[in-house]
């Protein structure tokens, strides 16, 4: 038993490129190709008029969430096949549109359909929960047989030996694996572009970023090229994309989601300490999350996957009472904006008219916080990205040249025991900030959950670099956090100025939001973060759906 | 939030020393000090002849385990005080035995004592489920006000400012804190010895080590000074000690018992990655061992210690089969002594009459898991201790230079990715090898459990380094292991010749076997060891409960 190591090829990386992008587009059907405008701001409308798709297949791609088509599968309205093919076909779509995929496997993924059929018909059971839903993967997720680039030239033709656990798993429970989707260089800036595979970009609007990491993955699903999709989360990489396309995200806690064998941006055995990026499912709606959630829990992942934790999908008791929820409204960094901050306040007054408790709260140590979870990402300076990309003379994109980690220096293991101990101290200090959340409630217990915004501000344009002190709190302090659609920007009631800003980066983000550019957000949608307690995802939904309710 | 820093004193460790010991002398009140001869190899009737314990003393700390002793004390049956002097009494007598003791708090306890009597008195309900049961500690267990020494010269007379979390929950539970136990200097070698405390003596042969690192704790409790402690493990700590003692204990997996604030022979920080030391109950009973572990469950300790894995204790379903166990018999290294042998096999074949099943099994990856543990403990080469030993001028002890783990290379951040990256992929391995047992059961479900020798050999001499892999495998794979009595030496039937040796470590193994010093083991304590899937203690504690009906 030896560490991973990778074997790589040594071609100058223009090459691996060229080669890359060929194999891809050879694995988009002649058939599915369609002559598109990408003109237009928003790209949303072309697969319901560039004719590719049937009326059947709209209907399938854009009737349902998971749980209502896997229920129509079931029930046999439609087979794993032509189910299979609908998603392929808008996913092709969605790659000429967008430039999301990064691995195309359409074939395997027809085949696996037949089979799934085939079994259904002859047993007259599906083969598990998911039999027949297409999920899509973010790139880092191994599919044997097929690379998994991440954004690194030196990785391209190099295809993986085994599936990753939660690839197996998925597998067990019948669904169907069609294709991977793109990622940023390093999966650590929030644009999602790189060297190979290039920029994806965001359906809604073309002059905001798809974001990432798991950026390919969020336009494919806003374009309903999927209903489910597996990102990762380690700084807010499943939950900022969900935010700038619209769609519905769980970061869960680690331990949780099987993550044996996805390939990371740090050497082999990083992913097992430190802040741990978590795999993360998007959907378009709260209820699939849920649903496959559960689904992974009832599949004892522990059972079969070193990452995970012996952690069953215990129901909470049905609430007797109503819900004391924490509001949480300034990051400590950046103003939240006006579209941002009205959805915020709608929302909690709209639980308050229901008779929900609120109990106004602050974001704890965020500086601290923020601070500790850099030290962590920094850790090891680049020196193992930049070492991957000398393999084959490739350069740092321009993100991460301007914003993101590194080169930094390689720090050592007392460095990083340091930083575990200052965590595991704030970690401490925000359990008893939360626990002591009962001081102020009316049933003296402490709030159910926390509800906020995932960022301070709107999707930003590409190659801005802003941070929000919203999304990577909980990667340190391992919350789970759950990103759902709570209004839209709608510039009759938004169109505000903000007061001076109070840091360089409220500044910087007061920029997207000068009066001569706020007019592109009109109508986009809104999206806040309900935190739970860790590990608690069962009580998280929970409370999610008394909200739902009153939403 | 900076990591913990120790405010160290900077004399020469022979004057702390001089002073640690008188201070820990005058902690025993004079009235209870006794003349006691130190010369017969076993020492465990002096608490019933040296007359200071009187016949109620006798039968508060002789006739009950901790469940039953708590039930007697929720009856009214004994006062919290009278229970914790005759504790304090009996524990005094054992420092004066067998030296164990690291800091005593009688003062406190009895204090205490008189509170949770007082509590009872006026609300008529124990203030928890571990009401009144004095509790006793691992050296490094944080009690506010008292020391922390762990072996370690520099850390005398630096009082710890709070509890250790698991303090405060037991604390919450209703128990009685009164003494600290001796440990080995650095933790990692197996002999309660130290530069500061001198070593612990095993009470039921001379001869032989009280082993370590919960030596104290098991001396102590073998001789009924205590009923319950908290000892640790991360390769051996807790059950081994407990094999040496004819004692109980349960090495639970990480996450369960809160370990935040605890002190360890590493930075602080180092405590949250690898290989992961555990709190870990030692007892005079399994249902003791049960009871406490669901307690601490009860208390969601995940709300209070960022250490803890959110782990209800949900109880498995009722057994409506026999178990299917896998026995494992031959540790890779070292052959299984007669009577150790003897007793495993005698365990199996009453196992097989009450028609359970069993499957024969190997120490998979035995090797290779244990070179990895090793690689682990070495990731620092001892630096951050030996840092330790020079603020005063303090020397490893023997014990340290002859067969610890340092001083060696201090290894980087690399070195220990890649050593959790071998580590995940053993814990992959083993994970398919539990649930490819499958095959091999009539029921075609997996093992129940294994059951193993907790060590080929018997309790050592002191200063013979011997090492199995029945104890550190578990720990790497993060599985719970449960020490329990299984039988004891009988000359009569176990004075056999071992076949010729099959490794240098086999060897030195069959010294302690030699015809001239076997007769020192007869009548010895044998317990075996029962190991259960990561995290699912509940479901081991029911395993081990079928099995105690046969034994």
């Amino acid at each position: 038993m030896k560490p991973i190591v990778f074997p790589y090829t040594q071609k100058p990386y223009k090459e691996l490129v060229e080669a890359k992008l060929a194999q891809r587009e050879s694995r988009i059907p002649k058939e599915w190709k369609i002559d598109v405008d990408l003109s237009p701001a928003n790209l949303l409308d072309v697969p319901s008029t560039c004719g590719l798709l049937t009326d059947r297949e709209l209907e399938i791609t854009e009737k349902y969430d998971s749980v209502g088509l896997l229920a129509e599968i079931a029930k046999g309205t439609y087979t794993s096949k032509e189910v299979t093919i609908a998603f392929c076909k808008r996913a092709a779509i969605a790659q000429q549109c967008l430039n999301c995929l990064t691995e195309i496997f359409f074939d395997k993924a027809i085949e696996r359909a037949e089979w799934l059929d085939a079994e259904f018909a002859r047993t007259g059971k599906t083969v598990g929960p998911l039999h027949g839903l297409p999920i899509s993967l973010k790139d880092s997720m191994s599919v044997a047989g097929e690379d998994s680039v991440v954004g690194i030239a030196a990785y391209c033709f190099q295809p993986e030996k085994e599936n990753s656990v939660v690839v197996d798993i998925l597998i067990k429970l019948g669904a169907v694996m069609y294709v991977k989707t793109n990622v940023p260089q390093s999966m650590m800036v929030p644009d999602t572009d790189n060297n190979v595979f290039g920029i994806t970009r965001n359906p809604i609007h073309k002059e905001l970023t798809a974001s990432g990491s798991s950026g390919g993955l969020a336009a494919l699903i806003k374009f309903r090229g999927s209903l489910l999709g597996i990102g990762t989360d380690v700084g807010g990489s499943i939950r900022v994309p969900a935010y700038t396309h619209g769609v519905y995200s769980l970061k869960p806690s680690s331990g949780r989601v099987p993550y044996h064998n996805v390939k990371g941006y740090l050497e082999p055995g990083a992913e097992t300490a430190g802040i741990l990026c978590v795999n993360a499912p998007m959907a378009v709606s709260v209820r699939d999350l849920e649903f496959v959630m559960k689904c992974m829990s009832d599949a004892e992942p522990w059972l079969y996957d070193p990452s995970c934790q012996y952690l069953p999908w215990n129901e909470p008791k049905p609430l007797d009472r109503k819900l004391s929820i924490g509001v949480i409204r300034f990051d400590t960094e950046v103003q939240t904006l006006p579209p941002v901050a009205r959805v915020l306040d709608e929302t909690v007054e709209k639980l308050k008219a229901a008779g929900h408790e609120i109990v106004e709260l602050e974001l704890y140590l965020a500086d601290e916080i923020s601070a500790n979870a850099v030290d962590h990402f920094k850790v090891d300076g680049g020196a193992f990205l930049l070492s991957q990309l000398e393999l084959t003379g490739e350069p740092l994109t321009v993100a991460n040249q301007n914003g993101g980690l590194y080169p930094d220096v390689k720090r050592g293991l007392s460095d990083f025991y340091a930083y575990s101990s200052a965590r595991a101290e704030l970690q401490r200090a925000w359990l008893k900030y939360w626990e002591e959340t009962a001081s102020k409630t009316k049933s003296g217990k402490p709030v159910d959950a926390l509800l906020l915004p995932i960022q301070s501000f709107l999707p930003r344009p590409e190659g801005y670099m802003m941070r929000s002190h919203f999304s990577r709190t909980w990667n340190n302090l391992d919350y789970p956090g759950l990103i759902f659609q709570a209004g839209k920007v709608d510039l009759a009631q938004d169109d505000k100025e903000m007061p001076a800003p109070i840091t360089d980066m409220d500044a910087r983000v007061q920029t997207t939001w000068a009066k001569d550019v706020r007019g592109r957000y009109d109508g986009f949608p809104i999206a806040l973060q309900l935190v739970g307690q860790r590990q608690m995802e069962p009580k998280l939904f929970q409370t999610m759906s008394e909200i739902s309710k009153v939403l």
